[in-house]
């Protein structure tokens, strides 16, 4: 399986009309691409090979294997990189549409079941129906509180989003893409992806370390570009990740399941300061 | 059809470890809430009610209603708020899930085709397959140009976010929320909201206006505190909203679909600048 993902761009140029102290003035100007990507799963059962549409998520081009992996790994629908048989661009579709869909063959022998994917989907992915009911279903559905007792210093902390930003290229281009990065304790960065949405920037980070065998990532800190919402930190759950920073704000459910699993929750890290709403016993001073 | 939505807190306060220049002490700080809120569709056909669950969304309580009605709106399944008989809180769970499912009731007679939301989903929400296709589909989907003649000054353009900001209640204590104004073209906000989704604040901006048969908002100014996706311009079609602008950065799908249906669409807005994508006959300098 050695992903051959094509030269997609990243940013696409565009003609601009700026505006400035009340003067306009034609230039050309780089923006992030953004295009939908459908992911679909082929499986076998009873002899014939069965497909099936899982979804479609509005993404920057580029790392689309690693995000159609790392989506499936963290819903749980994939256990181990040996799961997959294949991943390929589907090339049933006209030219056009060749890069935007991704099938992802299961190994011979894998059971799936479509009816449990909607249930996964119900009680993991998006709810529960009130927060309480999603934390038991996160438990119920296999998650342990991680246990990890990787330290970092708070000096460590309060350096990523510099580090971050530093190594963001397309988002110094065009301002228009949330960044997620993989770091080790002593602050060096292992990963980084971009992307129009910050779950598939996690997605992609996630699914391509998935996809190395480098999972579960337990010695690892996930710092993300924006704010933490409960589906990046149920993200960093799934892939044993005990540290989430954030340069921006969390909610009360990401500080929920943070608290309920065992993971340090970090937020509005600067050069000088964060504030840590979990599991502080992991930040040195 | 009287909403009684509840008394749900838009906001948490929570104990934080802060760290700053060394030193860590303890604090109580506030966050933005959180919460799944499952939407159904409740309506007759042959005889007995049926429902359906449609979506679920993780979101900062408060206006459910308006933000249930403007999803189904901008998913093009509802024409009017005559095609809505009742919004009403599912009274058949326990206490603690009163407040996250949100039932609408469509009007008697009114077909609904549950295979056809599906193919709705499929072709308008989040994809097509490649870009092309996405707007092909909205076309299909009944969608035509904006025609509107609205104008506005680009000193008006430039103000709005101070606005916005300024009126964002919320924000201001959390830091956690996404910002979704309506404007009239002299720069006076309508209408408000905010929420943890971007998506969400905007379905809950546009919801209102729904429900109070306002819509079309042929003469307003949609105003979005982070960045443009397809999405959310594909939202302020649907409410046939001429003129979207962005604190952050658009995409270059978003810049596609603002150019196929005659949107006015600007990014980066500043006090002193901004940057035009589309329509710029409706700026004036």
């Amino acid at each position: 399986m050695e992903p051959m993902q094509g030269n997609r761009l990243r940013e696409s140029a565009r003609v601009v009309t700026r505006y400035r102290a009340g003067h306009a003035s034609v230039v050309e100007d780089h923006v992030a691409a953004e295009e939908p990507m459908e992911t679909r799963i082929l499986w076998e059962q009873d002899g014939p090979l069965h497909r099936k549409s899982i979804a479609v998520t509005m993404r920057t081009p580029g790392d689309d294997f690693a995000l159609a992996a790392g989506f499936l790994f963290s819903e749980g629908l994939l256990a181990t990189r040996n799961d997959i048989a294949d991943i390929s661009y589907c090339r049933d579709e006209h030219e056009q549409q060749a890069h935007n869909i991704v099938s992802v063959t299961l190994r011979p022998g894998l059971a799936f079941d479509a009816a449990r994917l909607n249930r996964n989907f119900y009680t993991t992915s998006s709810c529960g129906v009130c927060g309480k009911a999603s934390l038991d279903a996160l438990s119920i559905g296999g998650h342990q509180p991680l246990v990890s007792r990787q330290q970092l210093e708070a000096a460590v902390l309060s350096a990523l989003p510099r580090t971050l930003r530093a190594a963001q290229p397309v988002f110094e281009s065009t301002g228009g893409l949330h960044g997620a990065g993989l770091f080790d304790n002593d602050g060096n960065l292992i990963a980084l992806k971009e992307d129009v949405g910050r779950h598939n920037a996690v997605d992609k980070l996630i699914g391509e370390q998935f996809l190395a065998g480098s999972t579960p990532l337990d010695n690892r800190v996930l710092m993300l570009s924006g704010r933490a919402s409960f589906e990046l930190v149920q993200k960093a759950l799934a892939a044993g990740i005990p540290v989430v920073a954030a340069v921006g704000a969390p909610s009360s459910l990401a500080i929920d399941i943070a608290e309920a699993f065992g993971i340090t929750l970090a937020g509005f890290v600067r050069p000088e300061s964060f504030n840590v709403y979990t599991g502080r016993e992991r930040i040195l001073t």
